[in-house]
């Protein structure tokens, strides 16, 4: 076993074994609150998830260390929980640029339940958080949510299709005003979930304190600088 | 292989297995986004998640059938993405009644993240509607999430305890108003992160549209219809 410590240019074996891992987890994930077979089957499940984390947890970076695969110069960071490629939490929204803002489309399973048949009324939280910090990266800002409100005007059916969407209403030095929307992707026009957001990028003596530890996996300091670094951007 | 489907009384069996299982999974997701290892590790423990998943595969309930192990009468949700112990999304936060509201403490790892090193936003108003919700069932009320607004007043640390708190401020027929705190269990007197939020129960032609099609593992209509069904309360 080699460690590809010290490499921080992105890797295509180890992009897509990471990727590949990503989503047998999210599958996983599913099937686990899904399934109705017996006891016994659950439990050997189990034994071989194990296995496979012993398989992969011999060196581990610490929080301060970014992952191999991440580019924060180009917001790319693939264990983002709503965006990432490789973070099985994340359904992974696919963030596209769209006119003045951006949109992402999700169909949601069984894992993101709260009321029965229907998403967790916080996940759409998450979900809005995530868009409006990549609208703000998008439209060349970053920061950091300082304020967010959300009114639900009808709940969110799982294993649907739906579409969310962000854009910046406002900014200005450091604040950004932004606003969202989750909808049917069969009845786009009718808003079921409305956000708005206030994003700070925090002053430079708090960015010190926030970031001044964080390094690239080369140990190089790489603390965010650029749209989407903080924001977990990536735009397909 | 046998199926379980029919025995909606508590399983210990299963119930251990399915707790194993979330727990294996809960640091797989953890190891898989902080691993260092090489690319072939990586696509080994990719190859163990796919035949752990195909262990389980052969049978699972729709949306509308409750799973095996809730107890809607209980509050017991299971694979609730917060609070459910077998749902490797959940940190699972465990929910207690504490003076006139409800707190929970949780340490969240790399797979949390948002802005490097520190929690993502958009997972402080997740937990923080779960929060609200349990608050609701620990006062006999329950509700959906109308509207949510959150404060963040700094940024929440990584691998770090935090405290979070809910409370019912006031209530009136279908409404309740409450609100939430995230502080570090450090230092609980400063309130990082602050929610309000109104849950409001469906009126019952509502509730009809909404559940009227949810059964228990058994088959048997099983809506939402007492403290913490909907919210997915889960004392400890």
């Amino acid at each position: 076993m080699t460690s590809n410590d010290g490499d921080a240019a992105p890797d295509a074996e180890l992009l897509t074994a990471t990727t590949e891992l990503g989503d047998a987890l999210r599958e996983l994930i599913e099937t686990s609150v899904t399934t109705t077979v017996a006891a016994g089957e659950v439990a050997a499940a189990a034994e071989l998830v194990r296995a496979a984390t012993a398989r992969i947890d011999a060196t581990r970076r610490s929080a301060s260390q970014l992952p191999r695969l991440d580019d924060p110069s180009e917001g790319r960071r693939v264990f983002n929980p709503v965006t990432g490629i490789a973070n099985p939490m994340a359904p992974p929204l696919v963030v596209r640029q769209d006119g003045d803002g951006v949109v992402a489309e999700a169909t949601l399973g069984l894992a993101y339940e709260g009321p029965p048949s229907f998403v967790h009324g916080g996940m759409s939280a998450l979900f809005m958080d995530q868009m409006l910090g990549s609208a703000a990266g998008a439209a060349g800002l970053w920061g950091m949510t300082a304020h967010l409100e959300l009114d639900y005007r009808g709940p969110l059916p799982l294993q649907t299709p739906l579409v969310l969407r962000a854009r910046v209403e406002s900014h200005e030095g450091r604040k950004a005003f932004i606003t969202g929307t989750i909808a049917l992707v069969s009845d786009p026009e009718k808003i079921l979930v409305e956000a708005r957001g206030l994003f700070v990028m925090p002053r430079p003596e708090k960015q010190a304190a926030y970031f001044g530890a964080i390094t690239d996996a080369t140990g190089r300091h790489a603390p965010p600088r650029r749209p989407g670094d903080a924001t977990a951007l990536r735009l397909a």
